[in-house]
């Protein structure tokens, strides 16, 4: 049982099998800090919904499972890759340990030596998108 | 009883004048929304601490006073006061009602028809700076 | 016959359907804002007029048409849609209806309680690109 | 008799004295273009009006006058200055000579070989801030 | 021989071919300017290294070749073409003539009377990718 | 002998004072890689020179001294001081050791484990600004 995980993710929309991924982290830690990234972005084909509904999202679907050991930070995209990890810190409480569907982004906290976990598995046919 | 308060400001640091701001406000409202402005800024004498850091000490200090029924979000400045108000409303989940101690922020929401209020005064000499 | 009629669009180039379509817009409306998006690009295949070039262009168009109730405003990208209403609406005079080929600017002045318009239609045969 | 006259101020509002100033600019020169700097600011002492409500002041106070032969374009601050006269060349169309009150803008403008011309001078006393 | 070269590339990496094209270009110039493009990227695809490394690695390329009579220069892209010429004059050094594999850039610099010249003609045989 | 010097600085304009400290600085480090900040302002009292004519005058200043065994590089401000670390660390090659006369630059890179020197003290009386 680490401290608290952060989550990582842009969550357009957060689904069943993030629901589902956010249980199994907080299974091996005691808190879960969940970043929306790409929060600036809104309104197109790619990121449909604005920072402010994806955290109402998330935050009713927690709630509704009687998960209440969560934060959520939105974080807007820098697109300068070589900055991307200070800011994600500056902006989130600490945290122990990086969870990510993005390959890229577990690069990025590697390089920082912030703890990171590839995301534990899951069956896709069980979460079609 | 309202529904969801916004209370923004920038919180270097949140002090005991803003707990109890935070407990008046959820006298006649069911929820509070945190917003915590100049998100980016930190390591000045006007901004010492990062938005992580400030997230963190609002989390504890509500936390410790039993409150639970909050959001935190940071919100980073745009500079750009006419994109303001839309630069808020899509970074937090929706809310009925504005609290800040800043009269320009209390006009910009006032120009979007969103209802604001002034802040339920305090005894400021019961909370030195 | 309406006030003023908001029409935006990139105008790389300016063209005889855009001509067309500022004429059946004056049909009903007293004035015409034409505004220039994504203003500040230039000098690549999507946009290769400067604002300025463009501007130029559809000054001399509408002149040598003898039409006058115009006016034209630069409007650069933003690439935040959430704030991009309050954007251009800070940046032209007040206007009370927006003319776009545009779906999405359509949606967007939507969501803002400003009466948009579909462009009328035209015969593009009329006026091949 | 110059051809086009570019005339850059902030206009935070546009008074008399620019009413002059314009009326002389348009003494020796056949048009006038009106540039609306720091376009992006609004809502503070220093810049209490959009670019939007200068652009329409300005409008209204040359045509009363009976003025027709002027174009406005909001110029946003880029903070660069060295990039400043490539920004402000790309946004408007061409002109052959510059009045400004700013010195800078003067500087500016002299190293990029375009002609420029000290404000003609007004009396002050006339025309109270 | 003219004096100062400019060679504006993005070096995704430094390779052999870039390296016969700066001795070729110190053929017919005293010293050279080498801009790395793009540095405010990494860590894609598209631009793997810092500006840092790319700084490092052409460096330690012409330390080993004896090459001494150089500079070099990051400079971050603005996407705003209309002002890049100005951006890059006003990071790197004057020079005389600038060099690059980019048509875009070479017509950019020609705009503003600058000196280009394509870049000398070399055996892609001798240099595969 | 540490390995590689990193001497941070505006240099607005680069003086007498500033020489002694790259030479001192050069006593004990086999190389040095100057730092331009704000490379990105010019044409004010504050910052006069553009970063190439800062770039230009320290080039000639060294030389002048003899002094090869540097590099320099523009560093534009980023305004966030909790990701200046990453973002200057992405623009030079690797260091060793900080200088700077900046007690707010000094203690950004002791927080990110990067070894820091006060600037070796010297006789402002000797260099007067």
């Amino acid at each position: 049982m680490t401290g608290r995980a952060f989550f990582i993710g842009r969550f357009q929309p957060f689904h069943r099998g993030h629901l589902a991924m956010v249980k199994r982290i907080l299974e091996s830690n005691r808190e879960i800090i969940v970043g929306i990234g790409s929060a600036q972005y809104s309104h197109t084909g790619e990121n449909p919904f604005t920072a402010g509904e994806r955290y109402e999202t998330i935050k009713r679907a927690l709630d509704a499972e009687g998960i209440h050991n969560y934060d959520i930070v939105p974080i807007p995209d820098t697109h300068v890759h070589s900055v991307w990890v200070s800011h994600v810190t500056s902006l989130v409480p600490r945290f122990d340990i990086v969870y990510t569907n993005s390959t890229l982004s577990f690069a990025f906290f590697g390089e920082h030596n912030l703890k990171g976990s590839p995301p534990p598995s899951w069956n896709r046919q069980q979460f079609p998108a």
